[in-house]
């Protein structure tokens, strides 16, 4: 099958990749991928990863495993991460953290920017029929978003910032907006906080937030300078939800979190089915994100867009 | 009265400091007050004090304003946090972050290394007979301790590691060890560790902690590492409970927090009442970690000895 493939030398490039076959999971062919920060992050080296990367898609189920023969023909999108299922934590329902997991296009399992992807029935979740490709192809950041809300109590007086004005800050306001009117999203780039704004959030520039003043902050920014810029902004005994994952070492302060008694909760994948249920209830719009698609491949251009743009899909 | 005073300089020196008389204030003259981590700190310029430092303490009230007049000859210690009364914190019982508040011997408020200090009534907490003074004096540092158990759930099967075999990190271990049975206290010092393992304490040099396999994990190192080394040794979806303050800037890895979803919990001053009943009913023992007990005039020898020594206090 024709396939992005990143090499040993980090290097992308267009190729063909053998048809992912795992034995007892789902083939399914990929209508839609979109690129993520940690896509880009990877063509730097991050994770060691070859093979084929992407982990956001949708996609129609080609073959199944007899036992899951009811899979074939609809269209999914799918949890990334693949636990060993044998481990406590996958029997605990931590598949995420399973020490022997992989993850689609991130840690020894193949992609999404490719012609097919291997699944297993259990990590699917069916779109509903009105839920167009375009939308649907957004439900693992809006997953990732979602997770938030499993991890801390907001309600409709929580003062809340979102830190980041890109694809994932976005999201994440939108699904924040669900639970708190009490909401800002401050980034640096002034068209996506034009597009924050269609989408009725107050969305501002990065001098519009007051420092010490915010129960809830996100960082969602990407870069290492989030977190501290995010302590700056909580209140004492606030909460910051640390979105960005950057590798390398970080220098920053620490004092403010004993002195301010801060809490910090780490916060990686999430629900695909409230993630569905928000896509298909239109509590989060997708639309607007969509800066271009493009065919596999076009992938340097496509890559080249995603570092500027907010969402960028590849159609393989 | 006599007094141990930081200058300008950041040196210390035994001199002579106006009798602290704070309106609507008690008088306490101090029996015995204990060098903290913070003392030591504060002598290398942090918190940009000047003044009487030290916080521990405990002591006898020797004048009262008319309304408080039932304080008069009572032993008491004392919550060293002064919130400004009148701010929306200290309104909802925040006094500790009131950011108007002075702090006994860390911020605009003389300390506790001299012959007398000045605290509200409201500050201060009855000491039980039987406790001598000894005991006492450590109810700051126990208070402390006894934070973490008000912000995190401790159940008996709790795996838990304290990083640090310091004045703190002991206390923080007794205290955690009346709720879990699961317990280890790592440190580098031989002879700290000898005296954790005194007072029934798993304690190990910190090789003999197991990595990722901890639910709660609590730094009270006092250094820019010990961070890090929480970040190490905590299981997935785990608590780090970071007690040292660092001022200055840390370079660290700071990718756990999200990949592993780790929590991380920033805390302070605790809560005296729980200290003083740990103190009476001997749950927290103390005796052992007293390294030596210097009248004020040998301050110098005092602080040196608190620099590689467990607990040294101050007779003024």
């Amino acid at each position: 099958m024709r396939a992005l493939i990143l090499g040993n030398d980090g290097r992308l490039t267009l190729g063909h990749a053998p048809l992912p076959a795992w034995p007892g999971e789902c083939l399914i062919r990929v209508t839609l991928a979109g690129i993520c920060g940690t896509d880009l992050h990877m063509l730097e080296g991050y994770a060691e990863f070859t093979g084929v990367p992407g982990h956001e898609f949708v996609g129609v189920v080609e073959d199944a495993p007899a036992a899951d023969a009811q899979w074939i023909g609809r269209r999914v999108v799918g949890e990334i991460n693949v636990g060993c299922g044998t481990c406590e934590r996958c029997g605990s329902g931590l598949k995420e953290h399973c020490a022997h997991r992989t993850v689609v296009g991130i840690r020894e399992r193949a992609g999404t920017f490719a012609e097919f992807l291997s699944l297993p029935a259990r990590n699917l979740h069916h779109v509903p029929d009105h839920v167009d490709d375009r939308a649907a192809v957004f439900a693992e950041p809006v997953a990732a978003a979602c997770r938030i809300v499993e991890q801390v109590v907001v309600k409709a007086d929580t003062r809340t910032v979102v830190i980041g004005d890109g694809r994932l800050g976005n999201l994440i306001a939108q699904v924040l907006a669900t639970r708190t009117s009490d909401l800002v999203l401050i980034g640096r780039h002034e068209p996506k906080l034009s597009v924050a704004r269609e989408l009725g959030i107050d969305a501002r520039t990065i001098d519009g937030a007051v420092p010490g003043d915010y129960d809830l902050v996100v960082d969602a920014t990407g870069r290492p300078d989030g977190l501290e810029r995010a302590l700056e902004l909580v209140r004492p005994r606030g909460t910051v939800v640390l979105k960005s994952t950057c590798h390398g070492a970080t220098t920053m302060s620490l004092w403010p979190v004993p002195v301010h008694e801060i809490k910090i909760v780490g916060s990686r994948c999430g629900p695909f089915s409230m993630a569905v249920d928000y896509l298909a209830d239109g509590a989060v719009k997708t639309a607007p994100l969509v800066a271009a698609i493009f065919p596999l491949e076009s992938y340097q251009e496509a890559f080249a867009t995603a570092r500027h743009e907010l969402k960028v899909l590849l159609q393989p």
